[in-house]
């Protein structure tokens, strides 16, 4: 079981090689929502989203042996960049398995932290027993993405922070949301409200289209469904892990569905009157309160922001093209 | 003159008022100009710019029947909004002189903080002379967007703020950098750095078509020119205050010239690399850092990003097209 020790561990190590991120208010937005909101601008984060906190995290607590021999990860998004730069910082070999296709830019900034990377065609090879293999031949250590203790007390420290500074400026909170997508973020989250802001309530958002986190929740089982058809690429995972699930049925957190057009309202809005550049998974949180979705009338709400990598063309787009809501 | 005392006297009224806004380093950026580089996100001020913090000060400090009258400032950019949200938060009437071919969204905004906007043809009408008229007819209270004493001091804040976060982190700042438009934000920097980092110099930055503050500081005295054609807005004012430019005389403050191209491929990069939103001229000065203009191997460098109010579609075609550097 994770415990609000294990992410206070985590913030220790973090300390000095993570990014306080800050969080930003709008009185505007406050008047809007009816709510005291606070932005954890989690897209200012080194290498631009909150997974560098669980991927270091993850790396710091390995074995002499195993950081020797090195670790892998799968992924063409940003847990790929977060293991390259914790391994780099921490002298580990890494290796990142990509799909063919993935985007050449995010291949490049992964390289570009020194990581080597591996393609693989993802229609023609099972990923799995990649994974196996490269265990078994070259000795290295799986890096997941989020069913992970050690990832999901580093992406704790995300909500610790923002509650730190809710307390100082507000008192506390009485609501935390931030987006699903594999459960990492959203499991931290919950862990550290429980032990901090018992009274408070935890809202995950997954885009409307996928619904495996709700359907999880309301099932008390994994659930798997085909990638989902959204912008919110951050969140086109197939299934939540099963330690997130866990730790949301413990605590009763429920998750909530929004829709692209308000994910894509919510970055415009972000973008003219905070003058932050965030992607659409990391704007799904607050998407969701501006959307109506979650209540929050009269409340403090402590919001994660939980990246900003999108590439300039598809922000150019989405940014002049939105309808205002 | 105008002394730090000035500018903590700002700093006291601006609390809890302003945002203190956050300070981003990037190791990246670090490496690329063998530098430790604090960028003060000023484009995240309210109203988006720092021009907040000198308008509030100004007026703050107004006597009770000068208040009560109402102000009055000429400006279709940050200051408009800057002063009407200042008159508005402080039960202050302020009519903002907008120009008539002012930007629609620009107009509802400054409206949108309760300041009645009157327009003027800006090629029939003579602005000092409409100045006067509403002054003597109204009994309305000037705010000059930089020739100010209180308008400097509290533009001083933002530098202070700066100071105190690098002094916190790095142990001080051995240069300061801010864009240069009229002249207001610089010579706030150059009054906190002449009291509390003597050694560190204090270098403005304007676009290299427009040389007006570099004339004013060559010959020591204000030089007019024609506006200037550069996509640095904010920097598109035809000379420099006469209190900006005694304060950079006596202290020894520098300018440097950037060109566009140079600005253009520093907000993308501030829009890849940081998540930033930043308007032409709040990347100024870090533009001309990244251009090679101002020498900073091995030093701690302080950087304004003064603002971020770029229409979208203009920062969607600037961060889509510009040639990487």
């Amino acid at each position: 079981m994770i415990t609000v020790d294990d992410v206070r561990a985590a913030a220790d190590r973090l300390d000095g090689v993570a990014h306080r991120t800050p969080v930003v208010t709008s009185r505007t937005l406050d008047g809007l929502v009816g709510a005291r909101v606070f932005l954890k601008a989690e897209n200012l984060q080194r290498v631009g989203a909150f997974k560098f906190r669980g991927a270091y995290n993850a790396l710091a607590g390995l074995p002499d042996d195993q950081r020797r021999a090195g670790v892998f990860a799968f992924s063409s998004g940003n847990h790929a960049q977060a293991v390259a730069l914790s391994a780099h910082l921490l002298g580990v070999p890494a290796t990142i398995l990509m799909p063919e296709d993935a985007p050449p830019l995010k291949l490049a900034a992964t390289r570009g932290y020194g990581a080597e990377v591996v393609r693989y065609d993802r229609y023609e090879v099972d990923r799995e027993e990649l994974g196996r293999t490269i265990a078994s031949e070259r000795g290295l250590t799986l890096v997941p993405p989020y069913d992970h203790p050690a990832v999901i007390a580093g992406q704790g420290t995300a909500t610790l922070e923002l509650l730190d500074h809710a307390t100082a400026a507000a008192g506390g909170l009485d609501t935390v949301v931030t987006p699903v997508g594999g459960g990492g973020l959203l499991a931290g989250a919950t862990v550290v409200a429980a032990a901090l802001a018992p009274d408070a309530e935890v809202v995950g958002v997954e885009p409307e289209v996928r619904t495996v986190a709700r359907d999880a929740i309301a099932t008390g089982a994994p659930v798997t469904a085909p990638i989902p058809r959204t912008i919110a690429d951050g969140q086109q995972t197939p299934a939540i892990g099963r330690l997130p699930l866990e730790v949301f049925l413990r605590a009763g957190t429920r998750v909530v569905g929004v829709p692209d057009d308000a994910i894509v309202r919510t970055m415009r809005w972000l973008f003219e009157r905070t003058k932050l550049v965030v992607e659409p998974s990391g704007a799904a949180g607050l998407a969701a309160i501006m959307d109506g979705r979650i209540e929050v009338a009269g409340r403090r709400v402590g919001v994660v922001l939980s990246g900003g990598n999108v590439d300039a063309g598809a922000f150019a787009r989405l940014v002049t093209d939105a309808t205002r809501g």
